[in-house]
């Protein structure tokens, strides 16, 4: 007799594999200019410099044991210090913690802090390895629409004042994936201000902050509340293969995720926490290293909006692209953008289309656009694709 | 208002640190020799093979980039070819997984398989790793005892008997953590058909295979069914940073744990596991490696069997230790292992008792001594040492 799974079958229903992924899979052909992906340019990775730390890290050979499941001890401290001068006050060690890569603290953080069932608020659109976690989780899911000041907080207050109580919000605050915008300072504010009255916890997932174009990314929501748990990483600043992210959280949320982490894998890598930990506080190249990324994704991001307004005027919307990997743009025309994706492919140009990420509006006119690995040339010839599959396509009803 | 976590003091109950942990943190000062620890030894791992994998494998950027979920292409393809030869048929890569170290794989098959409620069946003593992720899926445990040749699978067919349907049967088959037996070859083949028989999957939990002092390991376990998921790591005969472990299993349970892995955590690290796979496919160094890995181990584990022996005669009866990390001794004068541990910390010397890993039996005269970390002369001053906390212990009723 075969043995089986009971559970496998009815977990599928909550975590299909991502309709972004399977897309990818079909948009690495070579003549396919892709503006689906959501990689960082490895490219612009400091491979000179990690290999640097890496040989540095392996001079002492406790880097090559298991290491503590909170982190390894000197990436602690140094994130301790980065985020107390980030969050305005004095972090301690104890509410560092570092994890591979923040999709597992969104992982452990959903089992510490939902029971089935929960309320859980998203953005819509939003980002899709969160609700994934969510849903995973048993929650409950509802979505409030962002607009150009980010989460809209008067639609999150009409909620709560229909009586709804959520554990969790979960917020991308900073050139948001995919919808391209940032929480502004008053909603921040005021965010951290409905998480201590209503009772709930604001997860801030910030793995783009550090990637403003014109101007540093307003202070983050954890800044005005202890309700709030932060999280960030090193995969769009340094490289993804360093699998470190982390989370700043009360002590006893610290304490409740290391339990879990112990049962989960035990604990990360102290050979890439330690190249994490050598690069982050290398200060003086890690400023100019991250300058020269911003540079060279603003210069893209810049050649992408360009390119869509020069070539699609009032017929797209999109975002500015203060930072971060994407715009999000909007077919003002009655253009469905899932529709127009074969035709887009035919002419040698991807792209995700809006219904991906969306949760309770459908985003049927809207698509992600991915900056970070294309050349302005490549980026404007791919716009000028993209515009060639628009005017071969029918006009829609 | 402060934000509650609602989940946790339940989840608290299922997922104690472990005891050990604790143990280790009272038992690092520095005159104490511990026999608690569970680590293989730092001194003994390829430092200098690794930084030049390392510096190999950052030779191409690909490898700074986000991975596949399943793992890194070239650590599977090594993988299959590895398991191949141990499994006699040709394993296609399909049925590779790469995780974050084997308990990754035990957290996410916990998922992927079992139902809460569902039926577990576990050895006992127990490898906590394993409980702590069943006890937290919410499973239903049932331990069946060890004996010199593994799992009684006489007492486990007594259970079937009864009507018991386990969904899952977790074994650690080569030199048990911590009951230092290894499975026999007939009961392997007799664990896998009742396996068949009843429809349930045995996961053959195998960190320590490969590290055999006199002969080598028998077949594994999966050699005789597909019903079992086999789990094997580099942390032992590598090093624990790499956090490379990895599952063999079919497709279709590859594929349950990849959609629940990219929730998780996205994917591993192609560096650490671009590592793993450039060490693991030089043979000829590999081979010289884990041989003198075995011979100190060896020598190591014949040093400490022997002075137990020598110091205490026949009032405590210990495995041989024929191979992996750990000797489990039981005294067989009354002496409750619990109660000697602080007199044995007075005396200088440290170990796990029994009860930290006990299920259903308590094993109150029973400890388990790691081998691993200590060379041969401190392993008979550790024996010397509990001998004197021994003797100076009042006689148990």
């Amino acid at each position: 007799m075969s043995a089986t799974f009971p559970p496998l079958a009815r977990r599928l229903d909550g975590l299909q594999s991502s309709a972004i992924r399977d897309l990818l899979k079909l948009t690495s052909r070579a003549d396919i200019i892709s503006l689906a992906g959501g990689l960082p340019d490895a490219e612009l990775m400091p491979r000179d410099r990690i290999a640097v730390a890496a040989d540095a890290a392996l001079s002492d050979r406790s880097r090559l044991q298991y290491t503590e499941s909170p982190g390894w001890g000197p990436l602690r401290d140094v994130l301790a210090a980065r985020e107390s001068a980030r969050l305005s006050r004095a972090v301690p060690v104890e509410e560092i913690f570092v994890t591979h890569g923040s999709q597992q603290a969104l992982s452990l953080l959903s089992e510490v802090l939902l029971d089935p069932g929960a309320l859980v608020v998203v953005e819509d659109p939003a980002y899709v390895g969160a609700l994934q976690v969510f849903r995973a989780a048993g929650a409950r899911i509802v979505a409030v629409p962002l607009d150009a000041e980010g989460m809209r907080l008067d639609v999150l207050r009409e909620l709560l004042a229909t009586g709804e109580r959520p554990a969790v919000v979960h917020t991308v605050s900073n050139f948001h994936n995919p919808g391209g915008v940032t929480l502004s300072p008053e909603r921040r504010r005021d965010l951290a201000n409905l998480a201590e009255q209503y009772g709930f916890w604001v997860i801030e997932d910030d793995p783009y902050g550090e990637l403003w174009f014109d101007r540093p990314s307003p202070e983050p929501v954890a800044a005005y509340s202890p309700n709030v748990i932060r999280l960030s990483s090193a995969s769009k600043i340094l490289a993804p293969t360093l699998r470190a992210g982390w989370m700043i959280a009360p002590v006893q949320v610290c304490r409740g995720v290391e339990l879990l982490k112990q049962g989960a894998d035990l604990c990360g890598s102290a050979l890439t926490q330690q190249i994490t930990a050598d690069l982050l506080s290398d200060t003086e190249w890690l400023t100019a290293h991250v300058d020269s990324v911003r540079q060279v994704y603003g210069t893209r991001a810049k050649a992408l909006v360009d390119a869509v307004r020069a070539r699609f005027g009032d017929r797209v919307s999109s975002t500015d692209a203060a930072g971060g990997m994407f715009v999000w743009a909007e077919f003002t025309d009655g253009t469905d953008a899932q529709a127009l994706l074969a035709r887009a492919l035919e002419f040698g140009v991807a792209y995700v289309p809006g219904n991906a990420f969306a949760v309770s509006t459908d985003y049927t006119h809207s698509m992600r656009l991915c900056f970070t690995t294309s050349d302005a040339a490549t980026l404007d010839e791919a716009v000028a694709r993209l515009a060639k599959a628009h005017a071969a396509t029918p006009a829609q009803p």
